[in-house]
Parts: structure tokens; C-alpha cells; sequence
């Protein structure tokens, strides 16, 4: 006999989340089963939900789900982001997302995606790696232009340092997973990123593009107060 | 020609383990042949054989047996826990598994499922983690009403802290392999709990849901001797 | 011109913690600087204030106190602890302290005094190495006499799965910082207490003879409760 | 023969660091010669030079430079930080720094004096661990009252979950070295804060209370220019 | 166009190998091409070679074999090793192994069929766990009555020093990828032995039962010649 | 709805590279996307595309291009590397390529293939251990006959010490992946290297040929041009 | 008040040890207080005590000794070993002990000092490190001569494989912490040794001497039981 | 009685390393009795000798030989060598030496004094770190003046990737142990360059100036062949 367990996980959503920290919840859908997330996918289709973000959504698990319900988000398979509608746009405040590599783009997008869906403008800025410092160089007024700036970078997370050097913005750095041998799952990057010889840069975890995106949300969220 | 080995690997079942530590023994089934498996799944399906509970049974496992076989057992997914009979009822003793997030849920559930094989009594508080600390606060006064207290949590495991300065109930903690990037495998929630700044947090194996289960039981077993 | 810091960093005591969680705050003395630390044994020398325990008070620092105060202090310095009163006696509960080697003394006194200090009864089985069998063998019966068992030990820590299945008490495990080579700082200690393949050893941090006695505390407090 | 070397080490001064990222380059004092660290010390101790600030210099060393020149600075023994004339004051902006204990005061000073160094206004709170909640939460207002926040913590560090979710302001952890055993040198503390369960938590190198004070003025000087 | 790569890599056999150290070259299995692996059982295969062992060869590998050349091998899958005849018989020598569970009997049969292709007699002891003492007591007179002993154990590998205690032979310890959260791979293991309180308890690498057999060997080799 | 993302992550090539560091840029293919592969694989079968070298180009992403793009390349399935056309042949320069094991041969092969895009004439010798003494010394002659030396070994990578006290090249060690146990992954392997009790071995990152091919080829350049 | 804790802690010498596993027991010095290192020198000062050995004894521990106790004992400050005097010799059984280098001489001297005490025969081979090979090829037939051999090496521990390849003796290998940088404290040593190439070394703990001499003197012990 | 050791540790000097490998021995001094020292120093003043470099000569060790030796000898206490006289002049070849800051110096001299004594052409570029990019910048048309190039550097060591992207010479990394928290001991330096995304870096153990000397001499020495 197959039983179910006693009940389904008991899900206490933070509905207050948003009023407290200034971010709505999110649904981190990794490790979530499939009646869980198509509860949620479900839920939160319905036009009278408030907006959520759903991260780490994999392209055949959005895939399995039936298809009125996949045409009712909008769903990116490289990010693996999702979304039935974005928060309001806010009056000011726009983010530069950097990266050193294409490689790193599972990670520059997710940060670009949830800042989209918090309403934020985004500017991309991708592939600037220091092994050819001219392209860090040609992109780096326009960075400047912005307000706040995420880096995202594998292997050897040099581009932290020297944009940490080039930009006076708040600057949040993600290591990405990206890299083989000692750089693999991104424990090298995490800890240039940690170690930089640039002052005031600060660190995310592993391939936590969502993160980061929030840690430069808090900022522009004080651009618009103040 | 493929040889079949010299024999079947020659267990030795602890049968005195019950009379020694109070605790019978149970069956891990990962690493376990097929062979094995169906054995010991045969075996203890006898209604004359003793209780046995069989943990780390995963569902393609257990779906594999034959049918009859798995009709005589009460198995649960979740938690890839298996019995075919409880050991008896005791007179007294509640514990309380307390999570952070509902992807533990395969974790709480492995303990729940332990203390109810041992005859204890079981609540469940699930998604209780600090990001939202009114949680956990509201959860409090029904977790003080039980006699043990397990937590469960994966990425940086802070409600074992949280936890432990608001309880005065024996606690033990089961870091869970939840989280990505520094997190992944649970080490850092392990070092986390082991570092907590309350006093008396006594902290198991990664995902031992199981070994949580049997601290807490070998408290609730003192309580019905006392 | 040396300036002294903006103010003496702000303390505050968490005074109603022996309410909450059945255990009062201790000093942590290490990390402290010499004032605070003389404040603090000056304050708690005074008879009307209520017991509190000095913990890793190494003896250089307890000798540069000034005669009088050392004199209302019970200052022992294998264990580094320190009290001017303990709290009141329990009417039951006695707690056994095992450890592997002579070694392990600094943590295993340490564990005891508290015990002591917070009015448990405490017996003391030191030396019971595994590779000399018979040691543990001979003193289990007295063992499995007290309430609780405390076991420390370095190295291997082998002996914690040896007395795991040697007793139906909860058990809490101490791994100590000694050892040498691979086992220095007490590391490999750790892991092998955490993977101990006797159920329901419950682990500490490492030389956390306090916290053990602590976790043992709350046992020994729901035995007088109940 | 005892020779010098070929030269004392060419030191290259960022001096145009301050227009580029709006932090002026710091003297990092760790590892400089005693001629080196005079030299400096010599040098900005001159009315004409501008302000700089000098970080990581122990109380001997600060000891044993000569006493007109110790008469020319503001040192602060905790922190470790001198300078003999600050930035000029900004217009607005306020920085809360938390600390989870007492024993992290030497990075949350050096966090508050950084930030007093660069002419930003500073609120401290210390103490405020998490195994007695009442603490953050008698503090909570007051710090939502600054524009951004820095904690700092050790052992476990679950100060920066919980503070993460309970302040809408940009959040800057550092962890500290404080602890033994498993939290030793703070790579647990590390950890904790880079998988914390609370969005957005940036984090900063083990003990870099400067580097988080860079951090947070980025933010602050943003709010300035907007 | 896919090429083949300049030539297949040149293999070097180190056919004085058994001249020189006594024990002859083996064929490792993992990571050779199919093309390689199928060239070497078929040249071992033909009655005018020498003995040659293949170890760590995947029940789907040989089974991709051409039957008439599975036919030639006594192939063992549990131990995944594999010859076409053995060593011949040596006068005197025998060696016990000795597991801690069931679960290590791929290392434990790898070390056993090692030793029985190089001639020497082996007697297996499974499932001696010290979590119940009375099986390693049960067993350890006639484990005495052999020459030299092997014992594989994972999780925390206790049974190592209990048995290093116990014996006064040469004792060989393998640890195992048996176990799970800390104990995963077997590091834990690993440590521990090379960490044991018993003296003279010399280690091999993680799952090496092969490195067992041979190390043991040596010790049987140097029987037969004195 | 799945859309595309905003756009391809946008590819800056550093077709300046050549010029200035004296290699052109390869396209690591490990990561990208099909759709990036194809396109790039299109792109340079040009006959007026420069030539480039693609390299971790694994078996089934290469199988998965169209027919006529793979008859452009020539593709090796053990080194994973594939080019249209090669750089000029240089007028003197050589290389050796030494090997441990046959099992290092997926790294031999891609530093041997990296070298001859290059221009550069390279010689393999292959299974090299030191296990056997004699192979190393067998072709210690011809190796030192080479201008610059590869060494790829894993498990202990002692071969690399061995070689740095028998030749006067520049000596570039890469550490393979090739191992179990303790050796998985290739750390070992790195540490023992960046330990060589030879002087002037460097080394390269876990089982990047490419890297030590550049790395020669940085050394047979300068040969070139003196 | 300075209390003496509750009693020294007790010691129970595990006196049978020589006639279960062969081996006395041994005093390991360090970490024992003053008072219980003059205890147990005096104790086995007395010509009626068994003979006994005590190890890591440093120069200043034994210099503060009484003298008339520091004559009774035969003490060699390299090795910091001391003894009353040595157990009866042996009929037969000869050690090899071979160093890499000079500075693992503390560890080779343990070894060898352990063996005569013991009452075994010892040949010293010092400074054979790889990267000059002539040097264990000039010593291997002396080396090969003895009936095992004990091998200690830092930094790469290169030599353990070269001398695998090179004997037929059982062959134990003892990392040494000799090295900076990625060797230091011996891990890269241990780990190099137990994945060496050569089949059948056997593995210590780091700086394991006195264990490796034991490994061996159960070798040597059955050649003379044989 | 304190005995000396059976002998002195039996140094056999390599005095055919340099006609092997191009490098003549050298005194690594770490380690060392005073009286190995002591020989070391008074054998090699004698002017009959050949030219010997000692590394890693604390000042402390040097302060304390006689004077009359201390005179024969050139000592640089920064980069801890000496020599009596250096090697012959090479008719070509020049090394560059850069380093991220002035900290890194005890490294850049042990690599620029190494190569003087070896009888090559050096010139330094100190603080050359990347948070002010225009450093190297200004640097880099001297430094490909050079034939091969040395970078020091620890933190993030982000100056390997930038300086590797910048020139075509033979570059030679070494990771300094200059850091603290995440890059305390210098493992994040080491792991971030053998990552580094530029093509052809070549890495050195921590603190091995030395070492980089050596591999750079091996070019140039190729080079005056050439």
C-alpha cells in the first residue's frame, strides 16, 4: 500500500513580506514536486493573485504544465524565470547587469528578469571578460550611467575587481558556477569575489542572480523614497 | 562466464539492539541489492516476524516489489519510509518537527514517521523559517506544549538558533542537503546549527531525519520510565 | 592622541533566558577584553546577584584578577569555569561524563562543572578509549545508571558509536581539538561523531563541553518537570 | 653582509581613486614594514596632505610611533583605525550598524569609523543576537530609521536572516572570525550569510568591517547625488 | 570529418612488474574506451598469456563482452573483477576480511577476489559493525587464527580501532563511500582510520580494496619466502 | 507563453587577441547553448573566416551538427577539439607530451591537438608512470631532445616530480581528473604538482591542455622570434 | 579561589595491550600536564616497571624534568622520544627507514627510535627525494634487503610511489608536514600517498611515525611467530 | 641523559642537478637545525665552493651566525636569501617581476634576488594592482620589453588574468599568502589563477618566488641555447 504522507507540506506563504522588506515572496520551484508547483502555477494565474515570481523554473517542468496554464505566463527558459504580470514600474531607478562571459547568462538574466518583474529598468552589459580589458573599458560610461551595478562572473572573477575599480555605484557581485577543475561549481569565484582587491564590493551566493537582483532592488526602493 | 560471488553478504542482524538502546534495528535500503531487498521486504511482511522499519526506500524501489508485498506495507513516498506493523503505543511522550521551508518536508517527514513507527505521538510545523519571523512565533506556544523538539532546516539553518532561545525542551536539529551554490549538500546548514548561538542545539547527520527521530526517542523512552 | 572607542561596546544581558529556555545566559569569556571581564566578576562577586558561570576563563586570566575577587570565586582551571554561587540543587537527574582519553579532560571537566553549577549530579568515567575494550566495558553498568550520557573524545572519536550501542540513554557527543595530523582540531572527530553508525548519537561542536552539558540539561529538566 | 634590499617597495598611490569609485584609497596596515607604516604615518600627519584613513593598525604599532606624531592622529584601539583629519561631512544620510555580540565589537567599530571617516552620520547596536529575540526586535525601529544597514556576526550568524526579514534598507553582513571549533576563523558565519534565507543580504570578506562601510557608502553617496 | 586521434594511446605494460615488487600489473577498467578494454580481454583471454586481473569492470561493460569471451572469464559482479586464470597457489598464507556492513561488501569482495587471484587463502567476516559489539567479539578468535587482516568500513568506521585493539596482526583499513550527509564519499571514513587511537593501523584509499589485497600480500609474500 | 529571452547573450569576440598576446581566441564549447554552436560551427567553416580552434566539443554535441558542417571540421572524439583550417606552421619549436597513464589521454590529446592548430610540431609519450621507473627513463632522451615539456597526470601525478629532476626544459604540468577516492576530481593531483620537490614546475589548472598548450606555445613563440 | 578540580583525571592503563595486539602501551606527552608527565616518568623510572615508551616529549618538557629522573632515561630531542629502557630484542626482522628529505628527519627518527625500542633491527636512508633519482636507485638494493620498509615524505610525497614500484616489502608511508603553501601541515603529502600508483602502500597519519614503526613491528612480530 | 640522535640526518646533495636540469641546488633553510645551518653557511663561504643560494633565511637565523660569516655572504632580509656568489652572467635574457602591491614584496624578491644569483637580467613593477587599472596600464609597454614575465599577487589575484590578456610572454603566476579571512594562507590567489580566464598562465605554489625563478630561468636558459 502506497500511502500519501500525513498531509501535503503545509505552505505559511510571508503575504506580509513585501510591507516588511520591500520584496514580495517567491517561489524557488527546485525541489518543489509536481502537485506543488502546478498548485502554485494555478494560484497564481488567476488575474486577482498579486504578482509573483516563480525562479528556477527548468524548461521541462514549465513544459509538463498544461498548456492554457503555460499561456498564461510569461516564461523564459534561460533565466528560468515566470511570471502572470510584473509588479508596477517605479518612477526611477535603473540597474546595470554585467558579465564576463555567455556562459554566465543562465545567472546575468535571471538578476535581469526579477528587476524587470519588480519593475525596474535594466540595462545588459554582457561577454566584457578582463582577458580583453578593452571591453570592460568600451561599456564602462554607460555602466556608469546607471545606478546600481550587478557583475556576474565564473572561473576566476577578475572582472569584480577591475569594474570595482571603475565604477563609484553600488556594486553587487555574483560568482556563477561556470568553470571546470579548481574554478568548478564556483567556489574559486565566490571567493575572488569575497577577497577582491576593490573596496566595497559585495558578495551573493553561487549563481544567485535572484539575489542580487533583490540587493539592488533595496537600493533604487531608496532612490524612489528619498 | 559471470560468476555469482562466493555468497550473499552475510548480515548479522542486531537482534538485541531493542533489549541494549531501546531502539530496534532498522533496515537502510540504499546500497542494498534487489535481492536483498526483496528478502528483507518478504521477510518482515510475515505478521510473526517482529516490526521492522525500512528507511531510504525510494518509490521506484518500493514499486518494484511485488504487488502483495507492497499491499502488506504502509509506505510513504515522502518520506521513503516503510513498516508493515508499529511498535506498540507508549503511554506518554509528544515531539514536536519543526521546518524551515516545505522542501525539508523529506526530512520532517522521515522523522515524524520514525517517532510514529516507535509508538510516540507527533505534530508537525512546517515552513516555519525566519525570513517571515512571525512564523515561527506563532508557532511557539504549541511546540512548548510537546516533550522533544526536532528542527529541520537546509541553506544557512537559522531557526535552530531561533529556535533553541525560544524553547526549554531537549532540541536536536537535522541540517537538510536544501540550497544551491555555498549551500548545497547541507554542509553549511550542518556547520551552522553545530555554531548556534543558543545554548544545548544538539545536531545530527545531514538529512538524518531518522537518527533525529531516535535522539528524540531515546528522551520520550526516559519520560515513560521516569 | 589615543582615543578610547565611541563607548564600551553596549551589553545586553539576556536576563529573562532562564524563563524562556530553563537555562540562565553565561559568560563566554574568551574574546573579552580585561575590563569587561574585571567588571564582570566584580558584578557577580556581589552576593544579591543571581548565579552565573564563567566559562573559558584560561588561568592567566583568572590569576590577574585581584586576590579578593578570586576569592569569591570557584575557579577551576582544567576546566576554565568559574562561579560564586551555583544554582539551587534538582531533586533528580544525574548525568554520566565519558570520555576517550585523559586528553579529553579540559572538555569533559568542563561539561561536568556545568552540570554541577546548574545543580545536577554528574559521575565521571574518564580514559575508556576503544582500543582497550574491556575500559568501557567495565564501567557500562554505571553508566546506563545515570539519566543522560556526555561522551568526549578526539581523534577517531570511535568510542561514541561504541557507548551508542551500549545504551538506551540519550547521548550527547563531544568531539575534542585532540589529535594530531589529520585529526587536529578536532574535525575528523566531528564528522565521525556525526556519522556514528549507532542511532541517535546527537553531536556537538567541537571542545563544547558546555553546550553539551546544556543539551544534557534539558533532558534532566523535563525529568524533574514530569 | 646584511644588504637592503634593491629598493624599499615602489609604492604607486591610487590618488585618483576618490574621482573614479568616491572612496579615497586607504592604508591597509597589515603586513607594511615599521619604516613603511612611519613613513605614512609621517606623511599625512601633514596639515597639507588630504585626508586618508589608516585600518588594521595594532595597538603596538600605533604604540610605538614616536609622540608627536600618535598627538596627530585619532586612534581607536578596538577598530584599529586612525586618520588625522576626516572627509568632509555629507548632507545626508545615516548608516545603522548591528552586531550579533559583544565579542564582534572590533568589526563593527571599524565599520563605524570607517563611515565617520568618510563624513556619514552612524548608529550602533550592539548585542543583538538572536538566542534572545527581544533584542532585535526592541532595536528593529530605530534602525529602519537609517538609510542603509550593516550587520556583523560570528558563530552562526543567524542575525543576518532574521534582520534580513525584518528591514526593507540595503543590507551589508560581515562575518566574523568569532567562534571555535566548526566557526573558527568564521568561514561558518561566511557561509550562513551567503545561503541566508532572507532576499537581497549582500555580504562582505571575514571581519572587513571596512570593506562593508565602502559597501554602504556607495549607497549613501548615491542618495547624496540624487 | 571525425578523425581518429593521431594513434590509440601507446600502452606501456610494465611486464617486470611482478619481478620487481612481487605483485603483477592489473588492468584498472574505468575510463578505457570499449575498443581498448575488448583488445585486452581478448589478448588475456588466450591460454599462452600470463594471469592477468581486471578490476573495476561494470556488470554493463563485461556484458557488452562477445559471449565466447565472457565465457573465458570467471567475472565476479559485485567486486567487478574479472580473470581468465589465477596466480598459482601459495604454500602458506591467509588472510581475513572483515566488513562492518553489508553495505561495503563491493570493497570487501574486490580485496577478497584480489587475494584469491594472487594465490593466497581468504576467509570473509561480514557485517561486524561495533553499533553491536557482540558481532566483532564473536568473531574475532578465528579472525586472529589468520596472518594478516583487511577490515572495509564507511560511515564513521569505528570497527577499525575496535579491532586494531583486538588483534596483533598486520591490519589493513579501507574506508568506504558508504554513508551519507558528512560521510558521503567516505572522507569521513578515511580520516577516521587514519586517525584511529589503536597503533599501527595502517590506511589505503577510499574503496581500494584492491590496494588492500596487494598491501596484504606483500605481508603473505614475505611468509612464504622466510 | 515561453518567450525568448531578450535577446542572444551578446558575444563580444577579442579578435585582437592574437595581436596582442600572441594566441587567437578559441570557443570553449562546454555551456553554450546549440543554437550558439551551430551558429559558431557555420561561421568558421568559412573558408574566409580565420581559422579557430573549438575545443570540449564532446562526441554527441559534434554527431548533432548537419553532415556537410562536420566534413568541414577536422574533429577528434578523444580530445573533444575540432577545427576548419590551422595556423601557419612556425619555423622551429617543439614539444613533448608526456602522460602517466593511458587514462590521461582525453588531456594528452587536447594539449598534442592545441600545439599542432598552433603550428607547433609536438611528440606524445604516452603511459609514462613511475610505477615502472624504466618507461619515464626509456624516454627521457627524446623528450629532452624536445624545447618545452607537457606532463598530464592524475592520481598522485609523482611523474611530474620525477620529470622535473631529469630535464632542463620549461616543464608545464597539467593535473588530470583520473582517480577514485581521494584522488577524484584531480586535487590531488594539483596539489602534489604545485608541491613538486622538483624546481620551476608549473602548473595548470585539472585537466586543461589547452592551457598547457598555450602555455608552450607562449615558450616556442619567443623561440621563434629570438 | 583556585579549586583542583574534582581529581586528576584517571588514568586507566590499558596494561594487557602487549598481549592482545603485540604492541605496549605508549605515553603520547603531549597535551598532559606537567604533573602528570613527572608522575609517569618517575613511575617508569623504577627498574621493576615493564619497559615503557614515551613519545612526543619536547626538548623543553624533558629539560624541566629533575635530573636525577632525566639520567634514568635514554631521550633523543629530534625524535622527542625517551625510554628506561627498551623491550627484549628480537630474533629476527629488520625495518628500512628511507626519508625524502633532511627536514622529515623528525618523523624518520620516531620511526626508527619506536623500532629499537621495540626491539627490532633499523637502516636509515635519508634525503632520497625523486628529484634527484639517483638517490633511491643507489639505496634500493640495501633498502630491499630489510623485510619492510617505512617511508616518510612531504611536499609531494613523490617518493612513496617511485619506492612502491622499486620493493616487494610491505611498505608503509608516512606523510610528514614538511612544506609551505598548498603542502603545508602534510594533506598534500597524505593525499599524494594514498593515491599513489604503485600498488599496495599502505598510509599513516601525518607526522606518524611511532604508528608506522608499529605498522610495521606487526609485520616484523609474525615473521618471528612464523 | 639526553642522547644526540643516532647520527646527524645524512644529507646527500644532488651536485648534478645543475647538469641535469639546468639548476644547481639550493638551501631551503625552513626546517633546518642551527647546526645544519651553522655547516651550510660555513661550508659554502669557503671560496673554493660553487655558488649555492639559501632561501628562506629568517633574519632572526641570519642575525645569528658568526659575524665573520654573516660578512661572506650577501643577505636581503626581505626575501630571506644569501648567497657567498652568485652563478655566471647570462649573455641574454631578461624577466620582469610585477607585483599587486607592496605586501606581495617578500615574494618579488625571493623570485628577482633568485634570478640575479642565477645570473639573468631582472626589473621590477610593484603595486601594480587592478582597482587602479591605469598601474598596469603604464607598466605593460616595459614589461613586454622583457622575455618572460613573474606576477605576484594574493587576495583575488586578479592581476594574473588582466596582465595575461596584456602580453605575449611566457607568464609565470605565484600566489602570495597576503589576505585575510577568504584569502588568509593565499588558497583563493592560488585557485584564481589557475582558473584564469587568460590563455596560458602558469601557476606556482603559494609564496613560491623562488620556484617562479626557476621556471622562468628554464626559458631563459632555452633561449641563450637557442
Amino acid at each position: 500500500m502506497t500511502r500519501t504522507p500525513h498531509a501535503a507540506p503545509g505552505i505559511r506563504f510571508d503575504i506580509e513580506r513585501d510591507r516588511r522588506i520591500g520584496l514580495p515572496e517567491a517561489v524557488f520551484s527546485e525541489g518543489k514536486s509536481e502537485e506543488a508547483l502546478l498548485a502554485l502555477f494555478t494560484r497564481f494565474a488567476n488575474p486577482d493573485e498579486k504578482p509573483i515570481l516563480f525562479t528556477r523554473v527548468a524548461l521541462e517542468r514549465f513544459a509538463a504544465l498544461p498548456e492554457d496554464l503555460r499561456a498564461a505566463y510569461d516564461y523564459d527558459p534561460l533565466s528560468r524565470t515566470a511570471w502572470a504580470k510584473t509588479c508596477p514600474k517605479h518612477a526611477t531607478g535603473c540597474a546595470a547587469v554585467v558579465s564576463a562571459g555567455t556562459a554566465d547568462a543562465f545567472v546575468t538574466r535571471e538578476a535581469a528578469r526579477t528587476l524587470e518583474y519588480l519593475g525596474y529598468e535594466v540595462r545588459l552589459f554582457e561577454d566584457c571578460g578582463v582577458a580583453g580589458l578593452w571591453r570592460i573599458q568600451a561599456a564602462i560610461a554607460e555602466i556608469n550611467a546607471c545606478d546600481v551595478v550587478i557583475v556576474a562572473a565564473g572561473l576566476d572573477a577578475a572582472l569584480a575587481s577591475v569594474l570595482g575599480g571603475l565604477t563609484d555605484r553600488p556594486l553587487f557581485a555574483v560568482p556563477t558556477s561556470v568553470g571546470y577543475g579548481i574554478a568548478e561549481g564556483g567556489r574559486t569565484a565566490l571567493s575572488s569575489m569575497l577577497a577582491s582587491c576593490a573596496p566595497g564590493v559585495a558578495v551573493m551566493n553561487i549563481d544567485n542572480g535572484y539575489g542580487a537582483a533583490c540587493a539592488a532592488a533595496r537600493v533604487l526602493r531608496l532612490l524612489n523614497a528619498s
